[in-house]
């Protein structure tokens, strides 16, 4: 099998290597605006080859869409309007727009929504890792819409990566990515400024990797130009979690305010059940 | 040289193991209230074996304090009623309090106070481990308050056991952990009750493990007992650290609301700049 790699940057880059690594595919075909990314993935070896986008059409069975999401929805339906019988298949974090969009193609069949759940705060081809999907969940949105073959291969790809597939519509994949992804990204981003606020009046915010910190912030070095897409195209669910965080750290700070530690216990004791859905 | 510690659990527990491993003791000696936690500490052989306090301090010549930040004040001041040549340390997370309390006491010259910069999620003499502290940063508050012998044996301990020393007042300490530990556990809390809120209306929160929200609140499942004492005792620089954090959020979610793109991503782009002083 042949596939096209539309954007080969983090999730891209990696799994173009798991194509590879899995031997689903003999040739890996790269298409990016970027000549960086270009050069990147032909040297690190990503990619076999480069090629423009009607060509990597032409010639592959399978097209991959790994652009910031903001790009996808235009792009998949650009696709959609030169395949024939291939499969088009998206990794985007966002889902609704994108499926609303392609919704009335008459070749909406031949496209299956995928979002992996597999992200670090690293970005670009040299960021590619080729072990970066294998345990993890990936979910597929509207599964009825696309035809039993296409669905069938995309499952087929993802089980051989190793990874449990989970199905939902567009609009379930979107509240779900906004609880376990995005509100996580915007606290991360917010405590970075929170700290770095303070040090311009303070000399001794320093080893920052100790006590904790380091694991809550890391995702603070995350790429603005794929998150801010994210962010925009999934406005409504992250700003119900974002007011419910903020809420939260507001009933929190008014019980360290009145001194109320039996309300700071069993506030924290209800925050550890999350132990029963944190593997 | 006999090492007494007060307080098995994880903290303590673990520079017990520590203290063997890296030659610094041939006998350490276990003091805590708690039964269970005795049993645990002589059947894990963190100690060799338990004492009631007056026993221990009478056959040590190293007495440390790990037990909740809460309680190592009047520990603190109880414990340098009875030494004669001892050396007395503590590892809490806060400090103004116990400098403030044992500031009078004409034996204040033995105490040394310190805080090595590890925990993890876990607690008790069950999560204790060897390799904790070594490669972490520890602070020595208020260093010129200690006799000079008394801070060369701590300082020659946490030397063996590799951890780079820096050192502060004790109110600069408390500071510097409100930023660096203590807000993120608070923000921990927080996501992990957001995310409880939303459960209990949708069936879809599941995977916490993936993209990215593992890592971020991984802290909520910290001990209450442990961290509700520190709240407290660094009370306003929590508080301080807590508002600013909210501001940050609350700024981020008027953004959102007004797709103010280029606003977030200059307000990403500025958190990115925390790779600056994250290692």
């Amino acid at each position: 099998m042949k596939a096209a790699i539309v954007g080969i940057g983090l999730i891209g880059g990696s799994f173009a290597l798991a194509l590879r690594k899995y031997g689903i595919c003999d040739e890996v075909i790269g298409v990016d605006n970027s000549e960086h990314n270009r050069n990147e993935a032909l040297t690190r070896g990503l990619v076999d080859r480069i090629a423009t986008l009607d060509e990597a059409i032409a010639a592959a069975d399978l097209v991959v869409l790994a652009t910031p999401v903001d790009s996808i929805p235009l792009l998949a339906l650009k696709v959609l309007n030169k395949v024939t019988d291939q499969v088009v298949m998206d990794m985007g974090s966002t889902k609704q727009e994108l499926c609303e969009v392609i919704s009335q193609h008459p070749r909406r069949g031949r496209f299956v929504a995928t979002h992996p759940m597999w992200g670090t705060e690293f970005s670009g081809p040299e960021a590619a890792v080729s072990e970066a999907f294998t345990g993890r969940t990936v979910v597929i949105c509207d599964r009825e819409m696309s035809n039993p073959d296409a669905l069938r291969l995309v499952e087929a790809i993802y089980e051989k990566i190793g990874m449990p597939i989970k199905y939902m519509s567009s609009e379930e994949q979107d509240l779900h990515a906004a609880y376990v992804s995005h509100i996580s990204h915007i606290t991360s981003f917010a405590l970075a400024l929170t700290v770095l606020e303070k040090e311009r009046e303070e000399d001794h915010i320093f080893d920052l990797a100790a006590a904790g910190f380091e694991s809550t912030v890391r995702l603070a070095k995350s790429s603005p130009r794929t998150w801010a897409p994210i962010f925009m195209q999934n406005k409504y669910n992250v700003l119900d979690v974002l007011r419910e965080h903020i809420h939260q750290l507001q009933i929190f700070r008014r019980m360290l305010e009145k001194d109320d530690v039996k309300g700071l216990i069993a506030t924290m004791e209800k925050a550890n059940t999350i132990k029963r859905i944190l593997k």
